[in-house]
């Protein structure tokens, strides 16, 4: 069955899921550049929208991830990346990017909310020692 | 820690897990009061952008998701609801929204692009008995 991927102002959510402990690993997006690498090289590519380019995961830190399966859902606007992950997949040293749990939500005024955490997660590296 | 959540157009992306199989189940947005009964109720509630309106997961077709843990990611600016899922999560009666693999990308002429797949899921019920 072929899929029409719905890009939004160019780009589509993407999950990477480690396929060996199931944890969620990240959550980013993609451009269709960034996809079609993805599937080409087997190296999870996204779009980063704070430095507005392709990034290959791991092209600083050597913490690449080994797509073994791409899957897409069932409105195609969203994509999942099963991937074997090469040290941690947070920039801030942590095995996931999903590293605290909520216990509380908080109001604030504005009508936003703010979550008391606590850290449930695993840090695997020292940031400063990866990152430049 | 208290955390300030990043809502962007009044919504935060949620990726859905299933904590018994630790599959990806599915990805919505919420906003401010969905994440605020989701932690209250227990039961994962969304926003959904089609019908601009707060949505209980399960409301009409009873297969709700108990929230056993929110997590937050490194940013703030995405959730991952730990669910144990009432029947299928996909409104087309599979237990994932993510059923379909991946097998080539087919670029388009309009810099957009298309995947071929598979059906690698498993459908649990039959959409036309349950939505009416």
């Amino acid at each position: 069955m072929t899929v029409d991927l719905v890009f939004e102002d160019g780009l589509i959510p993407v999950i990477a899921q480690d396929t060996e402990s199931g944890r969620v690993l990240m959550f980013a997006y993609a451009s269709p550049d960034a996809v079609e690498q993805t599937e080409q090289t087997g190296l999870a590519h996204y779009y980063s929208r704070s430095r507005d380019e392709l990034w290959q995961k791991g092209a600083t830190s050597g913490h690449v991830q080994h797509v073994e399966e791409i899957r897409v859902d069932c409105d195609g606007d969203a994509l999942l990346y099963e991937v074997d992950q090469e040290g941690g997949a947070c920039h801030t040293g942590y095995e996931s990017c999903f590293y605290r749990t909520v216990e509380e939500t908080v109001a604030r005024e504005d009508a936003s909310i703010a979550v008391s955490t606590t850290e449930t997660g695993e840090q695997l590296f020292d940031p400063d020692e990866v990152y430049e």
